[in-house]
């Protein structure tokens, strides 16, 4: 008899968006004539940038003709986007050699796949509220997870405590759900950390678009040893409006390494690639060149528009929260803001009471751990016009 | 410490190909004069059909602009795509719900990931000579592998021995790398074997496109019985060209359950779709569209072209062997030849002379596990010219 994967019955179903889903089709039933304006989106709604379609376009072509045509390609991803990813990392000083850099069809595959190369007894320390998918692969896998606190105090930027042991650590800046940023000396104590018990850190970069200060850090590798401890997994959806198009990159440097239980250094840099070779084909041709022209200089100019335009949208959004008093995390670089419900409200209450007063959806900060509870998410990706009125019905409502 | 997955410790680097590439090389720099034909690809090498390349312009077109513009789409693939796969299985009689089928980046992709959802202490059967992804997988979560012999005697098709218990059965029709493929009859004792042992049978079903006979099945569950043993992976790979492309489909189906330790019962549909929606986002909308053209009735038409024409290389290679009096396998519905090398040599000293004396590249059938020894691989799918060429080669020197 085939046994299953039993971990499976340990996850806990998502009720986070059916739940909204629900409540807002109750609404709008009930008031066919209310206009609901969605602020709870994660997801991009400004169309690919030219450069992207004209990529697309060439390499379709491309694909037409015998001349041309390309069949398998490299599992790891195309010298020319890799090489242009390492270029990009450069600019923001970080240093890689292209043979470090994976590309895949998603940040989610990586973070969810990178378990693979780790054996289920490792502690495993997650922040809460954490984005479900850190939780949830290492539930199918087995492993213990322990949570650290992210909370008004630290600004939703836990850092480490000496007295809780951690093999495997899960950090996302710029933070989803709370959009809060940590700084080049945060990472650096977490990078020490990590050194300290011989930790390996994943580190969640697929927001570092929208940092907009140039103190702060876009990789982890920008903290010196952090190559020795840190695999970081980053992606085109949010920074070129990938989410449907599907490409994101994975860097395992070669310097990461740990020791096996005889003693010898497994490189996991090496590990990865057997992974990827074994599991994956690559991404497609079309995408891949869709990705390239990201990296170009045209692209790079175009997709900054929309990140601007995004967060023009978070900054309409805490400007009102300002004049209204209301406390707030993220929204400076990051799509998201993570506003304390006022009065003390739970968030699912706040929720309700924005729907029914105010027609506007958000997302429960509870949906993403207990620390999230009192605390509710919104997010730029909407249209300018639309979060100016949500802002204007949030004043009249709560003004 | 982060502890490592040592199992892929026990993983062989592969040397079949890199050892090929190597020989070839050197070949290439002593003999500059010659014109090398390779006849071991194992790649498509048409373009894509004009179908589908309109239908990726179109997309690139939607993706470009606003109101058409597409973000996440649904994990397991769109419905249009999803419903389109479900009305071909249809044509070669065989029902499915749409919801069965699960639209992924590749077959391989699929086979690897879908060890996530059995448990470690499984025993797993596969054949020899084997693709090697089904070992390497199973090796990586530290599975007991079994292997049954295909060879000449049983036409490299392995029936089920009631002697033997096994847990998961990977078996491949038609076969990468032999081209033989298995009857309805003998995939019904299969069925009949797995039901018995509450096996889960993993059927790949990349090749099917390439069945000419209308009395071979295309899918397993052309059997009754087995959409409640088996598991089908298909892909548009070799199907319709799509090896840079990237898309497949699995099939799971609702009446797979299997029984957890505590009696209940567990449906794989449900846990692959867990595994789904929190490992994966789902196929680029772009190559979504251009796989939905694949089974549009002009695509249908145009891929089939492309089929026809590798089957008419493979075609010439078998009349050559005919009259040359070669035994060989596979060729009829199959893109793959599996040759016995002559005069009973092995299958490294055949690679070696066919490249001496002809400047002809194929596969070491021993490259593919040790049944594959004495065995040598080729392929249709190179160009007309070539193929005929090679065999006017192999005619000179083995004829």
């Amino acid at each position: 008899m085939a046994n299953l994967n039993e971990h499976y019955r340990d996850l806990k179903d998502s009720y986070l968006f059916s739940e909204i889903a629900k409540r807002v089709d109750t609404f709008a039933k009930a008031h066919p004539e209310k206009k609901i304006i969605r602020m709870g989106i994660g997801d991009v709604t400004l169309p690919l940038a030219p450069a992207v379609t004209e990529a697309m376009h060439t390499a379709a072509d491309e694909l037409g003709k015998a001349e041309t045509f390309r069949g398998y390609g490299p599992e790891q991803g195309y010298a020319f986007l890799r090489e242009a990813i390492r270029d990009y990392y450069a600019k923001n000083g970080v240093r890689l050699q292209s043979d470090e850099i994976f590309v895949s069809d998603g940040a989610k595959s990586d973070v969810g796949n990178i378990t693979d190369l780790f054996a289920v007894d490792n502690t495993v320390l997650v922040p809460d509220p954490v984005y479900p998918v850190y939780v949830d692969t290492n539930i199918m896998d087995g492993r213990r997870i322990i949570y650290m606190d992210a909370n008004a105090d630290n600004g939703f930027l836990p850092m480490p405590d000496r007295s809780v042991h951690a093999d495997l650590i899960y950090l996302c800046s710029p933070n989803n759900p709370t959009g809060a940023v940590y700084s080049r000396e945060q990472l650096a104590e977490w990078v020490a950390y990590a050194l300290e018990n011989r930790a390996v850190i994943l580190f969640d970069a697929a927001y570092e678009a929208f940092i907009g200060d140039e103190g702060l850090p876009h990789s982890i590798y920008a903290v010196p040893g952090a190559e020795k401890c840190a695999i970081e997994f980053c992606s085109l959806s949010k920074t070129a409006g990938f989410t449907g198009t599907r490409c994101a990159y994975t860097v395992v440097p070669y310097a990461l390494e740990q020791t096996a239980a005889d003693g010898t250094l497994l490189s996991l840099n090496r590990m990865w690639n057997r992974r990827q070779t074994t599991k994956f084909n690559g991404v497609s041709y079309i995408v891949q060149r869709a990705a390239a022209a990201v990296f170009s200089e045209e692209g790079i100019r175009q997709v900054r528009e929309a990140i601007a335009y995004y967060k023009g949208n978070a900054a309409v959004i805490a400007k009102t929260f300002d004049s209204l008093g209301f406390r707030y995390f993220g929204g400076l670089h990051s799509p998201y803001i993570w506003m304390e419900c006022p009065d003390g409200m739970k968030s699912w209450d706040f929720f309700d009471l924005l729907l029914e007063k105010a027609a506007v959806v958000g997302t429960p900060g509870a949906g993403f751990g207990s620390n999230g509870e009192g605390y509710f998410r919104l997010t730029g990706f909407g249209s300018r016009e639309q979060t100016e009125e949500a802002m204007q019905r949030m004043r009249a409502l709560l003004g």
